[in-house]
C-alpha cells in the first residue's frame, strides 16, 4: 500500500491553503528545492562543461532525460527505453503528429475531438498547413468512434477532457482505430500521475504528456514523449536536432536518426528542470498508481457530495458523475465562475476558472486529504450562500486566469 | 567603459581551474544560485500556481521571456519587442525557417553552408522532408555569394563558425541575398555575447540564438528568437502552439496568432532556467559590447602569440589569423587533439575538442583575464614538450566530448 501521509510530507503545502490546482501546476516537493540548488551550485558552478558527463548525481547531465523517461515509464504502462523527456508538450505532440502521418503517407486526416486541449489541435493545424494535402478534422468526443473510417492517418485524442475530466476509453478507442489502419497519438497531460494508463496494453503508437501537472516536476518542466518500441526504428524525425543523431559528437553534416526512441531528442536538455523532475519521481517509486485511483476516487467523490449537499442548486457539475469515466479533477459551472474562483483563492481554496463558466478542482492522492475536500466544499457554500464573490475585485481578470 | 573586474567577481569560478570553455557552457553567475533557489522555494513553493501571474519577482512567470528577450536584444542590436526567449535553438531554427519559406513561397531552396552547426542543417533537412518540392543546398562557407540566386528561397548561416571562429561578413551577405529577394536567418549562438551584432543595421528577417554559451544562463537555458518587427505581423508560425495564440486562456479551437512576436511562442516557459537567465542578464546590462569585442580581441591575440611561440610546430592555428575574422574564440589542429584538450582538463585548463582535430578555445571578457591564457599557453606547451597526453587515460572518450 502507497503510504500517502509519507507522500504529503515530502511536500511543502503552504499554511493556510488549501490546493485542488495540482492538475494545473503541482505543488514543490521538499528535495526539490536543495536538489535543483545542488546542480546549480555543486555541478553547473563547480563541474561547468563536465558536468554533461558528470553531473546529475555522477550519471551525466546528457542521458539524464531517458533514466528519467525510464521512471515515468512505470506509471504509464511503458516499458524502459520507450519514454523519453524534453521540450514543451506542445513540441512533443508536434513530434508524434509527424511521425505518425509519416507511418500512413497514402491517407490524409488527422482526426481528433473539440474536448482536446486547444494547443493540441493548434499544433496539428500549423503541421498540416506545412504539408501538402494533410487536413485536421474535429469531432464531438462522444462521435469519435463513428468517425473513424479509411481516410483517417492519425487519431489524435487527450484521454482526460481538461475542462470536465471527462475520459475516453484508451484501450477501446486504440482499438477501433488501429482496426481501421489509423495511427493513434494519446496527450496524456491529464493522465500521468493522475490515473493508471498502460499504454503497453492499449497498443496506440504514440503518446505524450507533461511533467508539472501531476507528476510536480515544477513550473516549465519538460514534457515526455512515447513511442512504441516495435516502430522505434521507423520513426522518421520531423525535429530533426542534433541530440537525436545517431553520433552527435560526429558533427556529421548530414543527419542520421539515433536508435530508436534516440532519435525523439532535440536540443540540449533543460538541466535545471530535470533536477527538479529527478525530485519528484523519487516520491513517485514509492507510489502505485492503483492506491493512487483508489484516493483519487474517494476524494472527488466526497467533494462532489459536500457541494451537492451544502450548495444546492447554484453550481451544477459539470463532469462525469460516474468516478470510472473521469480523471482525477471535478467541475462546475456557475455564471460567475470566475469572480467565484477568485473568491475562493482569496480564502485559501486554490482551484482555477476555465472559460466560459466552469470553475476546476483537482485532486492529488500524494498530498490532498479527505479534510481539505469537506473543508473546500464548506468555503465554496460559504462564498455562494453570501455571493462574497460579487465585488469588483474578485471580477478583475489577471493575466493568466 | 565597462569594469571587467568588476563583471569577473560577479562569476563562481572554481579555483584551479583556467576556464576557455565558455563558448560551449558559460561559468555560474554567483546572483543565479540565489535568484534559482528564490524561485522554487519562495515562488514555485508559495506562489504555486499564482506564480504566472506574480511570480519573477513579481512581474510574472508569464511575461518573463518577453522581458528577457528585450534585454537580449540590446546586445545584438535589436529593438524592444523583437527578441523572445524559449525552447530550445533547434526549435527557433526550425520556427526561423518555417516562417522564412512562408514567406518565399514561390521558391524551393534553402541554402546554408558546410560551416554551419549541424543542427541547423539537420532542422532544415527535417522541415523540408515534411513539405513538398523544398530541398537545403548546402555550399562551402567562402562560396556563398557566388551561390545566391533566384532559386533560393532562404539563406541560413551561422555568424560564427563554431569550429574555428570563423566570422561571415552580416551586413554584406544579408544585403546581397535580400537583393537577389531572399529571406535571411542568422544563427548568432557564437554570437550572442561574444561580439556587437547589430541585427537592426544588417536587416535580416530573422536570427535565433542560445544562451548557456556567452551569455551564462546555464546549461539547458533556453534560446531565443528575433523577427524584424516590419514583417512580425505576417509571419505565419508552423509551431502554432497554445502561448502564441491570440488569447491563450480562451481556448478557442482555432489558432489565430498572437500579435507580432508573440506568436512565436510555443509552449510553457522553463520558469526555472528563465530565472538563471535574469541572474546572468543582470550582469551583462552594466556591460558595452564594444568593450567586450576590445578585450576579446586582446585575450585571443595575446593567447595566439604565446602558444606560436612556446608550441613552435607542434600545433597549427586553424582559426582565422585577421581577429576581425574571428568570433571569441581560437582553434589549433593536432593530429591527437582529443588526448591533448584531456591533459589540458586534467591540468585545469577547460577548453574543449572538436572532431577530427581541433583543440577548442573561447574567451570570454567578463571573466577570462590575460594572465589566465598566458598560463594556458604555458600549460600546453608543457603538455606538448612533454608528450604528456600520450597516456590510455587522455584518449579514452567520454560520452560527451
Amino acid at each position: 500500500m502507497t503510504d500517502f501521509a509519507a507522500t504529503r510530507a515530502s511536500f511543502f503545502l503552504p499554511e493556510g491553503v488549501i490546493y485542488l490546482d495540482g492538475n494545473s501546476l503541482g505543488p514543490l516537493p521538499r528535495a526539490a528545492a536543495d536538489r535543483v540548488h545542488d546542480t546549480v551550485t555543486e555541478e553547473w558552478g563547480k563541474l561547468l562543461i563536465r558536468g554533461w558527463n558528470a553531473g546529475a548525481g555522477g550519471t551525466g547531465w546528457m542521458p539524464q532525460p531517458d533514466r528519467l523517461g525510464d521512471r515515468i515509464g512505470r506509471l504509464i504502462g511503458a516499458p524502459a527505453g520507450s519514454v523519453a523527456v524534453g521540450d514543451t508538450l506542445s513540441i512533443k505532440v508536434f513530434q508524434c503528429l509527424a511521425a505518425a502521418l509519416a507511418l500512413r503517407p497514402d491517407r490524409s486526416v488527422i482526426l481528433s475531438d473539440t474536448g482536446n486541449f486547444p494547443s493540441d489541435l493548434y499544433m496539428a493545424d500549423g503541421l498540416t498547413r506545412l504539408m501538402q494535402g494533410k487536413t485536421v478534422r474535429t469531432v464531438a468526443p462522444e462521435d469519435v468512434t463513428a468517425a473513424l473510417d479509411e481516410t483517417i492517418a492519425v487519431l489524435m485524442l487527450t484521454e482526460v477532457d481538461y475542462r470536465t475530466g471527462r475520459m475516453h476509453d484508451m484501450a477501446q478507442l486504440t482499438a477501433a482505430a488501429q482496426a481501421k489502419g489509423i495511427v493513434v497519438v494519446w496527450d496524456l497531460a491529464h493522465s500521468a500521475g493522475a490515473l493508471p494508463v498502460d499504454l503497453q496494453g492499449c497498443g496506440p503508437e504514440f503518446a505524450a504528456g507533461c511533467t508539472y501537472k501531476y507528476l510536480n516536476a515544477g513550473p516549465g518542466a519538460p514534457a515526455f514523449v512515447y513511442v512504441r518500441p516495435d516502430i522505434a526504428e521507423h520513426v522518421q524525425p520531423a525535429l530533426a536536432g542534433w541530440l537525436g543523431h545517431a553520433a552527435p559528437f560526429d558533427f556529421d553534416l548530414t543527419y542520421r536518426p539515433g536508435p530508436g526512441l534516440a532519435r525523439m531528442r532535440v536540443g540540449t536538455p533543460a538541466v535545471l528542470q530535470m533536477a527538479a523532475l529527478e525530485a519528484a519521481l523519487d516520491i513517485w517509486d514509492r507510489v502505485d498508481m492503483k492506491d493512487v485511483r483508489a484516493r483519487s476516487i474517494t476524494l472527488s467523490e466526497r467533494f462532489i457530495a459536500e457541494v451537492e449537499r451544502n450548495c444546492g442548486d447554484e453550481v451544477a457539475l459539470a463532469s462525469p458523475r460516474d468516478p470510472h469515466q473521469r480523471g482525477s479533477q471535478v467541475s462546475f459551472r456557475h455564471p460567475e465562475g470566475y469572480a467565484v474562483m477568485q473568491a475562493l483563492i482569496a480564502r485559501g481554496v486554490i482551484g482555477d476558472f476555465r472559460a466560459p463558466d466552469r470553475i476546476r478542482f483537482g485532486f492529488a492522492p500524494l498530498y490532498n486529504t479527505e479534510e481539505e475536500v469537506v473543508e473546500a466544499a464548506r468555503i465554496l457554500a460559504d462564498i455562494l450562500t453570501h455571493r462574497s464573490w460579487d465585488t469588483p475585485r474578485f471580477h478583475a481578470r489577471a493575466a493568466v486566469t
